[in-house]
This record gives C-alpha cells, sequence and structure tokens, in this order.
C-alpha cells in the first residue's frame, strides 16, 4: 500500500499538496500541514475538505478481515449515500414493502367478524357481509384522504409530521407514539400469526414457537439491514404468490357462483354452533366492527415512506396506495362473499381458517391448491411484519431529527438502512414474542388502537392543513370536508376500538403512548437543555486564553511507559509533578531513591496511603492543588501500557482504569492517555 | 471543610508550604508548586512525601455514602497497614482458623475406613483400628516434619516456597497448583458435607441444597473480608464447642469401656451387612487407608500462614500444628476404638453417621446431647472450608508477588485481608457446588490427591535443604531423615490415592494440575518479557527530547465544548488542525462557513464519508498524516460533552468512545480528554 499511495502522491503531488508541514510549533502561531501521500485514500474536493475513497474502511488484521467478510456476505457490499437514489423503489415492489401488512389482513378479517356474530347464533353470520362493506367503506376512506396527505407532504408525510405540523407537538407526538407502539406489536403479531399458521401444517414445531418466531425475526432483521431494494426482492415474491393464488380463488368462485354450480359446504358434525347469546345488538355489531376494523392496520406505512419510492415519489406512492386498498377491498368483500353464498361456519376450535374451508370446499381438501393458499398465507404473514421494518426506522429517524428520540436513530448504516430503529424494532418485538409466549390471541387486543387513533390526528391535521391553505388552493372546502369525513370514520373506530377492547388489553397501549409522550418530551428537553449550555454567543467567540497547563503524572515506577508519559508531559507544560502513591516503605524508599538517581526535570511527590487506597490520595491531592489554584485546571497525564494481547489486560493493574474513569466526572480535568505499546 | 481545611493550613503553613506555585510555565523551566490548605486530608513527613489521613476516604455524594455505611456494616472498618501486627492471631484463635479443616475429618475419616473394609465381611471391620493406627503415624510424621518447616522458613513455608527454592521452580508449581486446585476443593467439599448434614436433620432444605451451599460461601467470603481476628472471633466457637462435645463422649465412652460397663450396641435390623464379595486382600486394605487418609488434608495451612500468627511466629505455629495433631489423633484412634468395641456397622443407606450411632449408643438416641454433637459437627464441617480461605489467598499472593499469578492477588483491603484471592476462592467453589450439584459423593474423589502430591513435594524439599545446610546445622541428618521419612510416607500415600481415586474423577485433578502449571508458567513469562521491554537501560535513561505535539482535534461543530477543547489543543501546541469527518453536504458547508464566520486561530479540515462511517476516514487521516512525519507521533485532542447524570449517556453520540477505543490500540499516539461538564 505505502509504494502504491506513494507514487499517486506523485503523480498528484500538485493537487493534494495542500497544508505545509511544520515542526516544533509553539503557542499562538498559526501553521499549516503538508499531509502528502494520501492519494489512495483521499479524493481533494477543495482546500482543506478531502473525500475519503472505500479504502478508508478497508478492514485491518486477520479478524477485521473475516468479520468485513461475513458482514458483506450477511448485508452486502456498501452503499454510498451518492446511490441514495439507485437504492429507492418503483411501485411493483413498493407494493410488496408497503402493502404486505394490509394485504395479509384479508387473511382473517373476514373471519374476525364471524367470530363476534356468531355469538348471536349462526343466522347472525348473515350480517358479515354488510360489515366487510362498512370497513371496505371506512378503508376507502382513509385512503381517499391519505391521498391527499401523499399530494401535499412529497417527502413523507407520516401522522407523526401531519398533527404536529397542523395540529402542535402535543398531538404530533401522540400520533407518534401511538405509531411506534403499533409497528412492534405488528412485528410481534405478525410474526406469531404466521408460525401459528406454519404450526398449524408443521406441529413438531408448536413446542418452540417463541423461538421460531424470535427467528423470524432476526432474518427480518438482517433482510432489512439489506437495504430496501433487497429486502424488496427478498419479500416480494411471497406477496405476489398469494395474490395470484387468492385471485386465482376468488375468480373461480365467483364464476361458481355466478354460474349457479356453487358446491355445498358441510361443516364437521362436531362444529356444533352454540345456542345463540344474545340477539345481534348494537354492542355486538360494533365489537365485530372494530375486530374486523384490524383490516386497516398497516395503511399508514405508504404516506410514511413517500421518500422511499423513486421519481415521482408522490405518484408512485399514490399509486401504492391505491393499489393497496383495492386490492385489499376485493380480496376483503370476496373472501366475505364466498363465505356467506357457501354458509362457512367459523371453526370454534380455531383449527381450520375460514379460507381454508372456502378452498376445501371449492377445490377440495389436500389438493395442491389448497397447500399453495395455506403456505403463502403463512409466510405472508410474517411478511407482514416488514411493513412495519420499513416504517418504524423511518418514523425513529424523523423523531431522531425532530430530537425527541435519540440521535442514533437517524444514522444510517452500510446499505443506506436505519440500522439502529432496525435493532430496535427487532428486538422490542422479539422481547414482547418472549413475553407473550408467542400467543397471538394475547397479543391482538394491544393491536389497532393505536393505528386509529394516530389516523385520526393525521386527518384532523389534514383539515387544519386545508383550512389554513383556503387562500391558495383550489377546491379547499371539498378537499377538508373529505379529510373531515376521514376523521370523524376513524375517530369513531378509534373510540369503538379502545372501548371494546379496553379491558383486554387495549389498557396498556392507551398507558404506554402517554408514557412515550413523556419521554420523548423530556429526551427534547435534555437536548435543548443541553443545546443551550453548549451555544456560543456571537461576541464570546474567541478561544479562552490559556496558559500552559497545570500537569499531574501518576507513576507507579520509573520505567519506559512512565519516561514516555513524562517526556510528553514536559513537551506540553513546564509545570509538570510526578505522584507516586504507595502504602508500602520499602517501595516508597526504593521510589524516591530510584527518582533521586535518575534526576529528570520533573519533582516527584509521594503519598503515602496507610489505608492502601489507590485512588483516594491522589484524587484528594488534585483537588488540594485545585484549591489552591482554582481558574487554572489540572491536567492529568497517564503512563499507560499497552500488552500486545487484549487477553493479556487482566494480567495488568485496573488502576488506570478507574482512575480514568473518576477523573472523567471531576470537573475541569484534563487526561491524557500516554499509551506504550509493547513490541 | 475548606474552612476547616484552611484553618489547618493557616496553623501549618509553615510545614505543608512544600512547593511553590507557578503558572505560565514553559516547556523546559523547573518550578516548585505550592500545595497549600491540605492539612486536613494530608500531613507531611518529608519534603515531597505526604501521608494521606483515613479523610481522603471519605465518600462523596448520597450514593457513596450509602455504599461506605453498608461496607462499613458488612466488612468493618478500615485497618491501616501500621496496624497489620494487631492483626495477628495467638494459637486459641490460630487453632479454629488453621485447624478446623484437619480437625473436622474426625467426624467422617472413620467411617470412611469402614465403609470399605466392610466390603469384605462383617469381621474385616477389625482392620478398623490399625488403619487408624497406619494414618495417624503418617499424621504424626507429617507433623513433625511441618515442625521443622516451620522453624526453618518462619516467614512461611508453604509447600510451594519449599519446593521451588529447593527443589526448583518446576516442582514449586506443582505444589503450588496442587495445593490451589485443593483449596477450591476443600471449600467445596466441606460445604457440601456440612449442607448435607443439616439437611439430614431440616429434610426441607434438600432441594436447596445448592443454593443453601453457595449461601455458605458467601457467609465465608463476607467473614474472611472482615480481616483475620474477626474471622476468627466468628469461627472459632463452633470449632471448640466440637471439640469439647466430641472429647466428652470419647472421656465418657473411654470410663465406660475402662470400668467394663459398654452399653450394647444393636444395628437395626434393616442394616444387613452384604456377603463379603472378596477377602480382605492388599488392595482393600489400600483403597481403605486411601479412603481414610483424607484426614490429613489441611495440614498444610499452619506452615503456610505462619506470618499469619502474633510473634513468636514460628514458635505460636509450631504450637498450633501440635496441638492440632495430637487433638485430631486423639479424636480419631478414640472414635475408632469405641466402634470397634461397640461393633458398629456403618449404616448402608449413609443416612446415619457412625458418631451419631456410637453417640446413641452411649447416651441415648434425642437426648440433647446427640443433638449437641450431630449439630456441632454440622457447623465445623461447614467452618472447615474457612482453613482454605485462610490458605488459598495467601498461596495466592506469594505466588502474584512471584509473577506466577495476577498481581491484583497481592491487595489487601480495607481490613488487610487478600480481598482478590476470596473473591476467586469463593467464585471457583460456589462454581464447583453448583457443577456438582452439591453433591459430597460426586466430589469427594478429586479430593486429597492433590494435598499428598504437595506434601510429597514439600518434604523432599526440606530432604535437599538439610543437605545444603550439612556444614552449618546441628544433626542435619537426623532431621533430612525425619522429613525423608515423611517424603516417603506421604509419597506412597500420593501414589495409592492417585491410583484407587483416579478412575472416580482424581484424573480431572490430575490433569487440571499440569494445565495450572502451564498458565502460571506463561504467566510468568508474560510479565518477565513486559518487564524486560520496560525495564530503562542506566545511560538512556535522559527523558527523550520531544517538541510540542501534532495536535489534531475531531470536531462535530462549533460549541462551548468544541472551544474549549480548541483551547487546551492550542495552549499546549502551536500545530493543532481541526478535523470534521461529514457525509451530509448541507452540514459540511455550514460547518465550513461557521469555521469561516469563527476565525478562530485554528485550521479546519473536511472529510467527506461517502459511505457514512464516521471513524475510518478519521482514522485514515491520521494514518496518513503520521506517514508525512513518522517520527513525530500525533496527539488527538478529544472535545467530550459531560451530562449532568449517567442516564443522559445513551442520548448522546457514542462515536467519541469507539473513536477513544479505536486510538487505544494505535501505537504512538496520545488521546487527551478534554471534557466539558453541564451546569
Amino acid at each position: 500500500m505505502p509504494v502504491e499511495a506513494e507514487t499517486g502522491a506523485q503523480t498528484q503531488s500538485d493537487d493534494l499538496r495542500e497544508l505545509r508541514s511544520v515542526r516544533g510549533g509553539r503557542p499562538g502561531d498559526r501553521y499549516i500541514r503538508v499531509v502528502e501521500p494520501f492519494a489512495a485514500e483521499f479524493r481533494r474536493r477543495a482546500p482543506g475538505h478531502l473525500i475519503a475513497s472505500e479504502r478508508v474502511l478497508r478492514p485491518q488484521g486477520g479478524v477485521g478481515r473475516i468479520a468485513d467478510l461475513l458482514r458483506r456476505v450477511v448485508i452486502g457490499r456498501r452503499i454510498a449515500s451518492e446511490a441514495e437514489a439507485q437504492e429507492r423503489i418503483g411501485p411493483f415492489k413498493g407494493l410488496a414493502i408497503f402493502a404486505s401488512d394490509n394485504i395479509s389482513s384479508s387473511a382473517y378479517a373476514t373471519e374476525e367478524i364471524m367470530r363476534v356474530v356468531v355469538v348471536a347464533g349462526a343466522a347472525a353470520l348473515a350480517a358479515t357481509l354488510p360489515l366487510t362493506f362498512a370497513i371496505v367503506a371506512v378503508l376507502l376512506i382513509v385512503v381517499v384522504s391519505y391521498q391527499q396527505t401523499i399530494r401535499a407532504y412529497p417527502s413523507g408525510g407520516g401522522s407523526y409530521i401531519v398533527a404536529s405540523e397542523n395540529l402542535g407537538v402535543g398531538p404530533g407526538l401522540m400520533a407518534a407514539g401511538a405509531l411506534l407502539t403499533d409497528y412492534v406489536l405488528t412485528v410481534a403479531v405478525s410474526v406469531a400469526a404466521g408460525v401459528a399458521a406454519l404450526t398449524s401444517i408443521f406441529p413438531a414445531l408448536y413446542d418452540q414457537r417463541v423461538l421460531v418466531g424470535v427467528g423470524f425475526v432476526a432474518l427480518l432483521w438482517i433482510g432489512n439491514l439489506r437495504g430496501l431494494q433487497e429486502s424488496a426482492n427478498i419479500f416480494a415474491v411471497p406477496t405476489y404468490i398469494y395474490l395470484v393464488a387468492i385471485f386465482g380463488l376468488l375468480g373461480y368462485g365467483a364464476w361458481l357462483a355466478l354460474s349457479g354450480s356453487l358446491p355445498a359446504y358441510h361443516a364437521p358434525p362436531a362444529w356444533t354452533v352454540d345456542a345463540p347469546i344474545g340477539a345481534l345488538g348494537l354492542l355486538l355489531i360494533l365489537r365485530a366492527f372494530a375486530a374486523g376494523s384490524v383490516a386497516l392496520t398497516g395503511t399508514e406505512a405508504v404516506s410514511n415512506g413517500v421518500q422511499a419510492f423513486r421519481a415521482p415519489e408522490s405518484r408512485n406512492a399514490g399509486l401504492v396506495l391505491i393499489l393497496m386498498g383495492s386490492l385489499f377491498a376485493i380480496i376483503f368483500t370476496g373472501i366475505s362473499f364466498l363465505a356467506s353464498q357457501l354458509g362457512v361456519v367459523p371453526d370454534p376450535s380455531e383449527q381450520e381458517t375460514v379460507i381454508s374451508q372456502i378452498t376445501r370446499t371449492l377445490v377440495g381438501a389436500g389438493t395442491p391448491f389448497h397447500y399453495l393458499i395455506q403456505l403463502s398465507t403463512a409466510f405472508l404473514l410474517i411478511l407482514a411484519a416488514n411493513t412495519a421494518f420499513a416504517g418504524f426506522p423511518r418514523l425513529a429517524s424523523i423523531l431522531g431529527k425532530d430530537r425527541f428520540l435519540p440521535r442514533q436513530f437517524q444514522y444510517r448504516g452500510d446499505r443506506l438502512a436505519y440500522s439502529f430503529g432496525i435493532m430496535v424494532l427487532a428486538v422490542l418485538a422479539s422481547l414482547l414474542i418472549v413475553a407473550f409466549g408467542g400467543s397471538v390471541t394475547n397479543l391482538i387486543p394491544l393491536y389497532t388502537v393505536g393505528v386509529f387513533i394516530a389516523f385520526t390526528l393525521s386527518q384532523s391535521g389534514m383539515v387544519v392543513h386545508w383550512w389554513r391553505l383556503r387562500g391558495e388552493v383550489r377546491g379547499w372546502r371539498w378537499r377538508a370536508g373529505l379529510n373531515g369525513a376521514g376523521a370523524l370514520a376513524t375517530g369513531v373506530v378509534a373510540v369503538i376500538v379502545g372501548v371494546v377492547k379496553f379491558a383486554l388489553g387495549a389498557w396498556m397501549v392507551l398507558l404506554l403512548i402517554p408514557l412515550l409522550i413523556g419521554l420523548m418530551w423530556s429526551i427534547a428537553r435534555h437536548y435543548q437543555g443541553v443545546e443551550e449550555a453548549l451555544a456560543v454567543d456571537p461576541k464570546g467567540r474567541a478561544l479562552p486564553r490559556r496558559v500552559a497547563p497545570r500537569v499531574l503524572v501518576p507513576v507507579s515506577r520509573i520505567d519506559r511507559a512512565t519516561l514516555n508519559a513524562l517526556a510528553f508531559a514536559t513537551s506540553i507544560s513546564g509545570d509538570v509533578t510526578a505522584v507516586h502513591v504507595s502504602s508500602d516503605p520499602d517501595d516508597m524508599r526504593e521510589m524516591r531513591a530510584a527518582w533521586e538517581q535518575w534526576g529528570g526535570p520533573v519533582n516527584l511527590v509521594i503519598l503515602e496511603s496507610p489505608y492502601r487506597a489507590m485512588l483516594a490520595p491522589l484524587m484528594a491531592y488534585i483537588d488540594a492543588t485545585d484549591r489552591a489554584n482554582p481558574e487554572e485546571p489540572t491536567t492529568i497525564v497517564l503512563p499507560e501500557f499497552v500488552p500486545r494481547h487484549f487477553w493479556e489486560y487482566p494480567l495488568h493493574n485496573q488502576t488506570g482504569l478507574r482512575l480514568k474513569l473518576r477523573l472523567f466526572f471531576r470537573r475541569n480535568t484534563v487526561v491524557v492517555d500516554v499509551p506504550y505499546h509493547l513490541g
């Protein structure tokens, strides 16, 4: 490398001759430095502006190279920030990434409704299709509303942004907290549901379902670290297989129904429908509506991720949103229609799904097509989690940018994915799966309430948005009216879901959201406080005049490491004192004698420690010297010996490390590490 | 405190006026510093020699004060090193500390012999008393041998010291490895045996025996941290209760036997002695001898701990050794004698001990005296572990001083106990108890082989010792003969134990000892290598001439923390460059503009990082500047922002920490932390 680099430097030396080297500078002088032979690692853009090449990332040492190789195999090659535009996706992949959550709901939405209304007797199952229409109506309102949001916020218009811009920070944080919670739940519920679908085919997996679930989360984690393009590649296949299979089923069913040749459906004799517990009253209808409204989860993701689409972003995102809504509406109503036509009864033991019953009736049990429907459903359910993996890190990065979450959420990894947010989501979802034993039944009541709170806040925000633009936008009235209808519809659903599911577990989410709001507020307040404390006021910008520091060098004996540190100390200041802490009279005598014999230009103070403590006397001595000259802060120069191998560390005194930790929390104390490397 | 301190300083200012302050020193000058008002924390012994008072240890802050209070309650007040002589013990406490392991063996030694010989039929039990005499004979030889060792090595003559001084380092390390292993086993076996004795009285504890065992180890840990005096106070009571009770039993039994009025012993009818498996051949006798020789464990501890005794150390230690040997010999033979006279048969189900049977026969089952014997035995067994707590840390500290073990073993805590060794012993013994499920039966075969290896090496070393002193010491012949007899006897036992117990588990120990030797060798070699690499040769002692360092300051923006660091950097050198790593074009533009506007005396280099890595471009830049001037090492000044509370750390970028870690392992790189504290 040096040869190569130097050759580069010679040919390009003019371009790289940017700084001129000076040796032995003195405080107050100003020099320019030459940094010549770095042609291989850097290109020069302007004076004092270098661009690092990928070479600076080259791993060093055997372990580093192996780690880098592994990383490349698992995550893929690094992508430069400039390549971001190519990392974006079109509608085809966008549908797979942002719509899989929503579309996967069609696998169970009909059944959720039927399970509630059947309480009022088999005849009440007739209410399934009307309820489906009601939910599809809400979905269409939401889709149309969000079309407007996407146009109005082409740089990404999640509920958080729309609510905070138009309604204020409080509602914005409420929407953010609700969505973050629901994204985590989406992953946990989807993966648990997918695993449940798999375990009904492979019962041997049942005992390991928590492990299998966490394993799928880990796969989603890695897949998403590979970046948007590749995670779309990985996850698009099952989505489209499901779509093709289910449309085949619906088309075949519709043809049979139209031609009047639907086969007869027979519920197994064991499935006795319980005697009606009550009439199909308003409460039951609301409960069924709330159960089915799980179908709307995931709709948010598209509007949050507009920036993930390639240009024209708004149009592509809008197209995906409409496609998603239409596909979902067709599948949902289709399944509800076929179920009603056939007179399907939900399996009380929850062993066979309604879709499986329909498929079995139409094409026969155990046929390849039956398996195709079941397997593609199972995988789609797991992949529904991927929508949350697209949404959560994006929302968290926006919150990080606004300082409501730690900054780490903003960082993008080697493949431009928000690595930290992806990790946090994977870890939280795994914890949820473990905590709830991988059970969908336990997790589902927590779900959906957050989504509808966010919907309502977002749509209300859009109403305010149009009102503000009333002078500038044509047709602001009908736009505001449309979003108002959306806000009303989703608000009503939010209240219904919150009330109906409250005791079952929604209370946890309704408790968590204010806690999250509080947390985000205090994080923002902390950053704000730090910002103010660190900000420089214009007139005080001159560097504080500083004299050469007062230096203390803790020494344990005279050796190369010590001399190295003393040499550095005397090079930065003339006011250097060596300090030796000891509790052994022989040691102190020897140290003094060795110091006198050495005769170097530094005074030695011996601190005798009758109680054998090493740090406390030193700290007290620093305090005492500080009291003598409070305005002159102390600099501690630490001789540090670095062994050849990291496993040799435990063999060496940890006093230095403990001292550093103590000094780090001491005000006005500069700590200088002067490492001495062996070999 | 300041007022008090200053008053002190005023009255004693002459005495404390030791160093004179100078501000604004320049490299090459030499100054004396005034450190005035520290009367409260330090006393002056000589110029440049201060003695820290206990005040320097005063805890700071609420948490510190609570921690200190807890520590004082649990461990006790600190003891100054000077008070060491008072911390030493006399023969009365010495017997409790150093003899409890050996004496506790009397609780089971007879039974161990009987369990082996009974295989050859009930009649073979008659061999118990002769075997007891044989083992007592070996014990007496060992005791007499060790008397000589104690006289010859008044500063502590454990097997390690004697063997390495006279036979060489290899045998010394073998003895050390064998003893360290056996000390750990002593704790595990003793505690497990004590817990077993307790669980036979309180069966409810049986399921928790691992937990109870680990709990007792923790108590021993704390008790020993309180120091020698106090652990003797705590642990002396059960030892002496056991001695009084057992001598009462033996005396009463002897009187009954002499007066011919021994009551008849009846074994429960269920205890049928199995038909003899074979005759009482040589192998069985050797096995019985090996089983009984567990009685000799712990004998080593006294000679290893001579320095724990108050003056005259050798005499006190010798007295304890003789007392221990005599007491043990009397109890052991007494019990074997009574067992033979009564014709006691060992309980095949291991539910009732031989001692319990004797007691029951002599004074009646369930009498208070019966309970006294059983309970004091149980506690003595647990306390036998205390002997190892006295021996292991001392041996480890000697090995630490000789650099065969990490230095930490040398440190003495607040109460002058070898805290680190005590901790290591407690942790290893707890792990053993957990690994072997708290079972004595599984642990015991590993035991004793190490002790006899150490005995043999130590006695052989003494033979060489006398041979070397043959011109100086009168009667060296009979002394050498005595130690030779000891070496022969213990050597034979070592071989017998090793062979007989090999397959049962002794192989683990015989494998572990060479591994330990190898480990200790390589630790010593490492320290030796470091020593040589760091040693200063006499002519090269002058400080290397060093110019003001070349300084790089990584900056993320212009704020107080940055300016603070830049101020420090310019105070120590005139050659300062600020480096800003960024991947965001807006950020780079803003940074450049802010820098121009600031107009400070430092150049800014912007490193553009297209792959978003923060550290790699910086490291490559440092490499490049180093290549330009390899002989001039780089100093990195890090602006560090310290939040008010430690829980606020995760909110701040961890880049600084990662950078420090990377730089620490880089050669010739000095890292300067300039912390900026809020508030």
